[in-house]
């Protein structure tokens, strides 16, 4: 066990019988009041991928995060809600003490060779060597990711000015290094800070309560990647009355789009 | 029932208990191998919507298309998965003849008086009055829509050559008038042609596989739009082995960002 990279014994599932898994959450992706949410999006994720039954490569992710998790067990059901020739479109939920925390859907597919067309180009950025790595505020989650900020780095502390930025472009590596595979892309699409932090400069309570992943790679491409580090960009475009919206973009060193990541995010800042 | 705007009547439900529901296919938004996919989302999403154990505001919605439906009874299941004080998470299912033809997950909430920023604005377009009416290539969904683009119009039948705008910026109105809201809005979210269409400006084979809206208006702000026309501006990030992401904006003509939608379309367009 100990030999497990942090990430890959967080994520350990165990089968209590077919579509039905146990995990536990690991104080070294532990955040403020629960798990990292992309790590419960991780878990969640795999269920379905590491499931004998599963057909095809990732296409997308939806997790909707409807609770706190609790520090201990995490009990997920993950069944095929359908299976086509060349799709398939999988149901999963995670329960505590009988309550459901959190629910999410995926699908899969073939990646049959087609026309392909890139219009959006990678963002430029400074080389991850050449940035300073963001100090981990404390413990936790954050500890386990390199994250370098190439432009809009969060701000906790300043006073409360004009709205700042709501863009961030960032490399991320994990610590310690970790080969880049589909669950921890599902775990990368969640990284993000909610962008309330980078508008307002100043910490406020915030969640991602529901994420959608669109997964633009292949295995393939995946394991090109390897443990190069990943350019992040996220934005948003409105806040309102609770809660805002928020857009990523994961992108591999060789310029390809990994994966999109779309989120409402909750947040409690008073008018 | 002939008073009722054919909308209306595409999405009525028929309780069979608590959360059983069923709807009828409607000709009148018929696609052309299934009902148009914002009718899908529409019912799917009205059937969270419209139960009286409902609480809040609509705030999100993820529809994954697994199957064509086929003319006739859709079979819809819908249960509150997690009630809290000031958000509920929905799960739903839509069924013909016992297999499932979609899944969906919604979430709603209060909306409180927060901090309010809006670092995007409304795209310029010119005047719904001035601009000439998409002409309907033939009956059904399309027809119930006046579709008027300021920019990027699909082209069906041009040559292939090098790959065009992915752009698109386009009012939005309903055929009859029907006055905006959220089920309404719901199938708005889904009124975008395929990305593929417009980059290779011919017909290739497409449709949504999964969806997700945020909604960033509230009743109140739908109540004021009534029936004057939406703004639409679509785009897309990637196409690749038989997939692209789209990303939608539904504007109100009062400058409201009222919902955010986001695809995973399927195409087959051979390399």
């Amino acid at each position: 066990m100990s030999s497990l990279h942090p990430f890959d014994h967080a994520t350990l599932l165990d089968a209590c019988g077919e579509g039905r898994l146990k995990a536990q959450t690991s104080d070294a992706y532990w955040n403020m009041v629960g798990p990292f949410g992309g790590l419960v999006a991780a878990v969640l994720f795999k269920a379905a991928h590491a499931d004998a039954r599963r057909q095809g490569e990732p296409l997308s992710l939806t997790v909707n995060f409807c609770a706190a998790v609790a520090k201990g067990v995490m009990e997920i059901v993950a069944r095929p809600a359908r299976t086509n020739r060349s799709t398939q479109h999988w149901t999963m939920e995670m329960r505590q003490g009988g309550e459901c925390v959190a629910t999410a859907t995926a699908m899969f597919g073939t990646r049959p060779a087609t026309f392909e067309h890139r219009p959006l180009a990678m963002p430029e950025a400074t080389a991850f060597a050449n940035l300073k790595r963001l100090p981990p505020p404390g413990p936790g989650w954050i500890e386990r990711f390199d994250m370098r900020f190439a432009d809009g780095p969060p701000a906790w502390d300043r006073p409360s000015h004009a709205p700042a930025s709501a863009q961030s472009l960032l490399w991320i590596a994990s610590d310690p290094p970790r080969a880049l595979d589909f669950v921890g892309l599902a775990a990368l699409c969640d990284i993000f800070f909610g962008r309330i932090i980078h508008v307002r400069q100043r910490m406020v309570p915030f969640g991602t309560v529901s994420m959608t992943a669109y997964f633009h790679a292949t295995e393939t491409d995946l394991a090109m990647q390897g443990f190069a580090p990943v350019l992040g960009k996220a934005d948003a475009r409105v806040f309102d009355r609770g809660y805002h919206d928020q857009t990523a973009e994961l992108w591999g060193t060789d310029g390809r789009l990994l994966a999109t990541s779309h989120q409402l995010v909750y947040f409690r800042d008073p008018a």
